[in-house]
């Protein structure tokens, strides 16, 4: 499915618009203050001709064929200071002159409802006449500060220095406060883009545009909503092979109405989105400093594909150094015990006050430190070292690093001081390539997106599993057919018989080993226990006689008799169509308590092999599933291949809308499925 | 129990520490870079007489008796920089020349074992003896900037500005690491200490002299150990009702055995330090950055006391406005929907382009934003307002705040923009005494803070529930005997019949409405389920003799029998006694999953009236209390009453050391509890 990077480069063609040969600002202004006059001054530092349009302003080109003929170069990009209803026609004319992309600052579109909801057909009609790129509208624009290239109506941008970080919002806003945030943390950006509305110029084909830019080490994403959930999964999937990606998904509590003034309803859900780009090789981060801390690591740095990188942390301070091993516990990234040899060599090296195990407290670093971080680096079981520091003037990290040697481990340091002391220590960790943040946590956090990319991309490297499809009929789903269904899938389900008479229940009875369940069978019933349609622990043919009365007297028009299952830990695992992103299956913990406490994991199908264990850890609950209390501890190749049976079954039968089995059992002897529902697509009624 | 604030202050009597009026050096040295050269240099910024004492030392005391003799001041203070082997001698000898108050640095003692241990014993006695009062040992110092005092051996605390923040931390290296975040936060410090081992002074002594000092408007605590819980509560509860106190607890993950070589054991777990903190006042923060982003809220404004505040959000761009609501909406703060008048009077200001019912977007502030603030500060829903914006220069949030005239609304404001800008805005905001910090999520904690402030302070005004004392006796508890406990207590327990017969347990169960639970009683079995000693379902007498048989084969001496409860939700309650903070109640959901989440709710006991409510918010399956799927919702009085009696029973009776209702479940006809361990207090064998 993945088409070569080159093919990609040339479908996205975006150097129109991020490395122009000429541009206009189409509604230019003198006034200053004006949208118009304040674009055309922050573009003017950039080096290629600009033409400043506006027919009704003096010494201003009267329109884009004029200004597209006087230009010295090919007029590439118009930036457009125009209202929401002359847009579309002034794209037209943006395209006759020959203008491959243009910027729409302005808001006024279907984001407004009425008449914008016109506009914006009006543009997107010239957009798919004319082939014509737009990048908006409802954004602040974007900017190149490598090239001086700052289309945004935000002055103080000119001071956002070049660097390594390619930042793609969803919103203006927040690439600005993003890209500000980067240069608070002594760093720069390579591209700063705010899709706005995000008609045409995707997060996708910014992140296509990002994995082949040579400038950009990582990428930063800011996700509202997804638009087309297969490309962005592609697109993330291509870059984080060659590079980091970091995202930041809003929309984890109810903020829906504010939402959707914004940039529109969302479709899927945060939990949703994550989990699919989580899949894809991104780092999820969970607010803004975070996604600078986590960009900031993975700039000059990356850990090798890996299933479980450990951490070594080397700390000046014990305090500062137990708030990072706490978040590091917190964040599941392993910290392990240095083995003999490092705590040996550690122990001539360090005075006897200090823990040395890992973390490595060393006191105030001396003259040893630098030999004291290669031996942390050296250790087998060490993948990335961390470095904490109060600055002193007798401590120079950066130094201290280098000239430790790490011979490709990959450090972070993390210094807490006077503003102009951690400015110079981010600085002398730039010219030797090192990263250097500021304070514990965001030590801890840039780890944790090391060992985070690791995982990743150690989870993609490997095969993919290979799930048995399913063949499936259409329409309603009773429990027996889908547990017919299950079995023909590999999936373990009680020994059962169906019964469409009560003779014929008895003789089903007689030949299962009590104690059965004994089930009222109907496909239109989906909450059985709720009707009295389900009786448990039947061991005698008087007790199965008063239950089938029962389940008669409930509407019963066939009966299923299982052998109950043993006792266990009880899961709930599905699959479901996602609106964004297809085909994704879940996993949980069963009972009402866990079910309120939404501990779900979920990824999009198909599944990679190592997809189930890292679904496991997600849960809060794991421990239940490694045998708790001395109970079961759960067959991951076996979980794995009922998930992935559900999410092949799903991918091969469009009439199924969704499947959950509930619960399904971890016993001693494996899993079971004891209860399931199948949901057929619901198909359009025919006209005659 | 309290005991006045002057009564306080005279008993800490830290003036002698962070206000000496002479002070020397023991262990001075003139070597570069040597720690009693550094301190000696950080301590001559002072503005009071300053004498270096080393026998070995050209131009220096011989003595600290020859040093006290020389100064023209009483010497108050000794910062030792000596080892630990001769630290007790020193403050013998500092004693004996009128020192009141010493700082120790050197680490060595207790913490290392060893001869570490005995040298502790020494300075314990010394202090015992004299009354001398000691900061340390194992600390890198204090420092009050408004006083030019820096007791510290880190050059950079030079450039910390005075301001209204107290920062109190376990550690000397988070003393520094917080107090440096502040300077990078553009705001000071009143007085910043490192605790180290807090042998002598400790953070609830502080905290005394942080509530009493008028130059500190907010107390910022690190905890890594509470030594004397009973002390430290009722510090934060003194303090906080005149300044927010705000607290950052280590260990939320297991790093006993590093933190056990810093500061010690951690005697009281994570959960239980934080809940009790924040049933005493504090505001309790996640991690480093966000204790600074709350200081800095609540060090210039306070919402009064309140059960709900609402917050009005009022953005200039909608992405980043969004990441606040989320965030807001993710730590529980209202942000009501604003009434019809002031939507209206918004619409008049605002253009038709944006959502203004809260979050209110204003798009690009303009002139008419101080007009925005003060609807929206106006409406009767709103407490306090937080502001966002990307700094342009037609925009000075601080200066429309201040035009807006806010009539005591507290207002926190967040922008993004270049590092100099940034600090243009917080400088800006300090003259109208208004807090600035950068960034959406700062923004977002700093409002949560200011509402968990006023929540706190809520909870604690309100008169505290007097539950009855329950008169118990001693020795071991049978589940019988602990229900006619729980009833006379007036906690809702089941119809039952206590049998020591077969023939006495069919009287019972003639008596009883069918169907029953037959459990065996015995107060030496704890899990009765697992050894067959629970019966259920029992509606006839031939199904009682069967599980009579059963009983008396595990082993039944005596034999209950109880009405079956209704189904519903089960939860958990409890109480046991804290090792810090003594009595504390437990409040979780029942099952299996959701004890392996770990999904509890801790108090301190005596419960004031809030308090249970505030449990159940903190809960992640908190919806299942409140009519989930609808079901029953808890009546909370009722509820409280349980938690508040089983508080009060550890409280007045001290043989009892833990009691834990497993099942109290939740009916459509109120709380029941279903099955009960009482443990006893071990009783030390009596020797003859």
């Amino acid at each position: 499915m993945s088409a070569p990077a080159t093919a990609a480069r040339a479908r996205t063609g975006l150097e129109a618009l991020f490395a122009p040969r000429g541009i206009a600002v189409v509604g230019a202004s003198a006034t200053p203050g004006k949208l118009g006059a304040v674009m055309a001054e922050a573009l003017s530092s950039y080096d290629a001709p600009l033409a400043l349009v506006n027919p009704r302003a003096e010494g201003m080109h009267p329109g884009l064929g004029a200004a597209a003929a006087a230009l010295e170069a090919p007029l590439d990009l118009a930036v457009l200071c125009v209202p929401a209803a002359v847009t579309a026609a002034t794209l037209r004319e943006a395209a006759a002159a020959g203008v491959q992309a243009a910027l729409v600052c302005a808001g006024g579109f279907a984001e407004v409802g009425g008449p914008g909801v016109q506009h914006q057909q009006d543009v997107a009609e010239v957009l798919g006449e004319t082939g014509i790129r737009l990048l908006g509208p409802n954004t602040s624009g974007f900017f190149v500060p490598r090239l001086g290239l700052r289309a945004s109506f935000v002055p103080g941008v000119s001071s956002i220095a070049p660097g390594r970080i390619g930042v793609v919002s969803s919103s203006g806003g927040v690439n600005h406060a993003v890209s500000f945030r980067l240069q608070q943390a002594g760093v720069g950006v390579s591209l700063g883009v705010g899709l706005g509305a995000g008609i045409d110029v995707t997060a996708p084909d910014v992140i296509d545009h990002l994995a082949a830019d040579r400038h950009t080490a990582v990428i930063a994403l800011h996700i509202e909503t997804v638009a087309d959930g297969p490309r962005m999964m592609e697109a993330i999937r291509r870059a984080s092979a060659v590079k980091p990606v970091v995202a930041l998904v809003i929309g984890k509590n109810d903020v829906a109405e504010f939402a959707q003034s914004h940039t529109g309803a969302l479709a899927t859900s945060w939990r949703t989105s994550r989990s699919v780009l989580r899949q894809c090789g991104a780092v999820l981060v969970g607010d803004e400093t975070e996604l600078v801390d986590a960009a900031v690591a993975l700039s000059r740095t990356r850990i090798p594909a890996h299933p479980d990188p450990g951490v070594g942390l080397i700390t000046g301070q014990a305090g500062p150094g137990l708030i990072v091993a706490d978040q590091l516990a917190g964040a599941d990234v392993t910290v392990p015990r240095l083995t003999g040899a490092t705590v040996s060599a550690l122990s001539q090296l360090l005075p006897p006050l200090t823990f040395q195990a890992n973390p490595v407290d060393t006191g105030r670093p001396g003259p040893e430190f630098p030999e004291v971080v290669r031996a942390v680096a050296a250790d087998p079981g060490i993948q990335a070292v961390g470095l904490y520091g109060i600055l002193e003037p007798v401590v120079d990290l950066p130094a201290a690093v280098e000239e430790a040697g790490l011979a490709g481990t990959p450090a972070l340091i993390a210094v807490d001081g006077p503003p102009e002391g951690t400015a110079a220590a981010v600085a002398a960790g730039a010219q030797r390539g090192l990263p250097v943040v500021t304070g514990p946590t965001a030590l801890a956090r840039g780890l944790a997106a090391l060992v985070r990319d690791a995982r990743a991309q150690h989870g993609l490297g490997r095969a993919a599993v290979a799930a048995p499809p399913i063949s499936a009929g259409t329409g309603p789903w009773d429990e027996a057919e889908a547990k017919d269904l299950f079995e023909a899938a590999g999936i373990p389900v009680p020994a059962r018989a169906r019964a469409g008479t009560r003779e014929a229940a008895r003789a089903a009875f007689r030949s299962l080993r009590t104690p059965v369940a004994v089930k009222l069978v109907d496909a239109a019933v989906l909450h059985k226990t709720e009707i009295g349609g389900v009786h448990l622990g039947i061991a005698t043919e008087a007790q199965l006689d008063e239950a089938l009365v029962t389940l008669d007297r409930a509407g019963a028009k066939e009966y299923l008799l299982e052998e109950m299952a043993p006792s266990g830990i009880d899961l709930v695992v599905g699959a479901r169509r996602d609106p964004v992103f297809g085909p994704v299956v879940l996993l949980g913990l069963g009972g009402t308590a866990a079910e309120a406490l939404a501990d779900v994991a979920l990824r999009a199908a198909p599944l990679s092999a190592g997809a189930t264990g890292s679904m496991i850890d997600e849960l809060a609950g794991k421990a239940l599933l490694r045998g708790w209390r001395g109970g079961p501890s759960v067959d991951v190749d076996q979980l794995t291949h009922v998930l992935a049976a559900l999410g092949a079954t799903l991918t091969a039968d469009p009439g199924i809308a969704e499947i959950e089995i509930n619960p399904l059992r971890l016993t001693a002897d494996g899993l079971v499925a004891l209860d399931a529902v199948i949901v057929a697509t619901e198909v359009p009624t025919e006209e005659e």
